[in-house]
């Protein structure tokens, strides 16, 4: 049961110009379910992304970096049911496969094909059955079905992922509209996390790398720890250039920081509902680190927080049992932290104030905040001037039942 | 319910000579159960001890690091139903307080006792009431009964831990009897472990750290990680001095090796029996890296597969779901690791070679073994001669209930 999430409403999501998507039910894994997604892209298209730090990479996160590397991409294809991570040097020979198996269909070549799995590791892609559907995504493409593009690439998520948001620049209309999956996020998850944001305006390539890197680092990159990532995350943002919109060339011009912000947005709502769905969640929890000596060690303080079952299990019961946010600071790993500058905050209510608990606190106060279904921890480490939000959720029953039952 | 672990035979807990025990219901948090345990030192006696690397530790820990520094120990008080953590100078004066009640009673001087707290933390310490019932402790004190001051200390433990081992060296007998509690040991929990033992040896005090240190970073520090700790974590080694062995005064002396292997054999039994009541724990399960480059390396895999909420949730379903567990070696932090090179074994089962699923791996062998009570996850890195070797359970429901409920 998702927190505070709804269906996106499928006329909310304005299409992109330049991109057609197509699903197909190929059996991946499950019957009678979309499990392919071929995104389209018109020439003149440009891609950037970021993928796993996971040294277990998936083989395909292996093969759409290539692939990125050499330059133009036509399509991005993005199968669920299987992640094809830990299958050696088999697991790229298949999503090669996967890629020239659609390079044949579109008249391109292999290594403008992107390819994405997501679903259990350590079983081999079944690329015949791939191949078999891909004709049915060809068919059945268009540019406007953002929800059932966003439906084909869900695995444990409750709720299908999509945002969208136009806006003028110059006078120009411009589109972004994503589609995200993942609910594993108490934890990132295997498989957990892939995003894919188009937007119509055109932007030159290592500027459009810096917008994806930038948007993820504060969005994708707040509901998971850098080591932590799993073996086949990725972020995928496409520019189609079918805007009026004039090529963005440079850092400097208010184009530029415009469609950073959009893209961010966007990104922050794909990446906050990706906690809201997280497995068995009955809470959003922001974690906010405040008054740091740099943003590192308020990220230290806020994962050491939003990583503890201790304080998740906590959340869960709606039992102020504060004590458990201090222990995790205390063992976030800042050596020369003075813990009698620790002030804490629960909402609007001062829980502890120089590392221990303030005076005028009341339990009930504590009890109220915890008893909503969003929550904000607020974190003053009073030593510098940075700060870090995060995003997380609480740690429920249904966690255990949904990653103890996965596979079944 | 305990994994393999039952109520230690009393009759199997040898006395350890110059050192008495007395418990009483202090009602701190709970009526009607022990929860104040004062262990009495006869003269002569040394303590050494490892403590808690939390930034925010608790104020007993303060003043015993600090009591510890200062020379002779004649006493060590421990209480449960609350840690007096993050509580502050308060939280030190009432330490401090209920060391003097101490001193009082036993004619020594304030910082020759060491205070322990173990509970809920950001509450106040009830010092009137433990001051009120220490001279039932004293009252009560015998030097036998090693179970009673074990069940004295348990929080959220469903068994009392307690383990001793008599050994010969020289010609002479030497005990070492020890106690310890925690239960919250997925990740560890608050103020979740003490660890007490004692020996009638007698060993020149900077031996005798070096003999807590050794054995406590081969047994307690393989349950937990190191910048992890709560904030109350502390193991006592007291030497008594009252057995006929003459003093253990170099490390080069056979006699030091022999007791610093039985310290360890005894820190190994509580540590282990630590994780086998681990909070909802249905298996007990050994992860064992080979082959690393150095030791902390090792300790780094072992620790994320150790702490991955999907491992331990597969290993709670009896899912050999085991490519979550190459993705946990793929984000441990080892930033040159060939993957190609890992291997992965479940006791005697070779599920992946070369960073890929075995080609001769069979699920139903992975099933047979993942079935089990105990289970021995080995990875080889195949980059090294180093290896490390931890304990850990894995994660169910009732983790979440008890996690959930434990201050209700």
């Amino acid at each position: 049961m998702a927190v505070n999430l709804v269906v996106p409403d499928s006329s909310q999501l304005a299409v992109v110009e330049g991109l057609r998507l197509g699903t197909a039910e190929a059996g991946i894994r499950k019957t009678a379910r979309k499990d392919l997604l071929l995104m389209m892209l018109d020439e003149g298209s440009s891609v950037a992304g970021v993928f796993t730090q996971n040294r277990f990479c998936a083989a395909p996160v292996e093969v759409a970096r290539r692939h990125l590397a050499g330059g133009t991409v036509r399509a991005l294809l993005i199968n669920t049911g299987c992640a094809n991570a830990g299958t050696g040097a088999e697991g790229v020979r298949r999503a090669m496969a996967s890629c020239e198996a659609v390079a044949k269909l579109l008249n391109c070549r292999a290594d403008q094909v992107l390819p994405f799995s997501t679903g259990v590791i350590m079983e081999p892609l079944p690329v015949d059955r791939i191949a078999a559907a891909l004709p049915k995504c060809v068919d059945d493409a268009c540019t406007g079905d953002w929800l059932n593009a966003a439906r084909a690439i869900m695995t444990t998520d409750t709720v299908p992922k999509a945002a969208s948001k136009t806006i003028n620049i110059d006078g120009h209309n411009v589109t972004i509209t994503g589609i995200a999956k993942g609910s594993g996020m108490i934890r990132p998850n295997m498989a957990t996390m892939l995003g894919f944001i188009a937007t119509d305006a055109i932007v030159a390539p290592e500027l459009l790398q810096q917008i994806v890197t930038y948007a993820s680092d504060r969005t994708f990159n707040c509901v998971t720890v850098d080591g932590d990532t799993s073996t086949n995350d990725a972020l995928m943002l496409i520019a189609t250039g079918k805007s009026k919109l004039p090529l963005i060339q440079t850092v400097q011009s208010p184009a530029f920081r415009i469609l950073l912000d959009a893209v961010t947005d966007v990104a922050g709502e794909l990446a906050q509902a990706l906690v809201r769905d997280g497995e068995g969640a009955t809470k959003f929890i922001t974690v906010r680190v405040e008054s740091g000596a740099n943003e590192s060690e308020c990220r230290k303080v806020g994962y050491a927080i939003a990583h503890s079952p201790l304080v998740k299990t906590a959340f869960f019961a709606s039992d102020p049992n504060l004590g458990r946010i201090l222990a995790a600071i205390g063992y976030a790993g800042i050596d020369d932290m003075d813990v009698s500058r620790v002030d804490l905050f629960l909402d609007d209510v001062l829980v502890a104030s120089g590392g221990a608990r303030h005076p005028g606190y009341l339990e009930e106060d504590g009890k109220r905040v915890m008893k909503q279904s969003e929550i904000t921890v607020r974190v003053l480490l009073n030593r510098g001037a940075s700060d870090a939000t995060l995003w997380t959720c609480d740690l429920s029953h249904d966690y255990v039942s949904i990653n103890a039952d996965y596979r079944s």
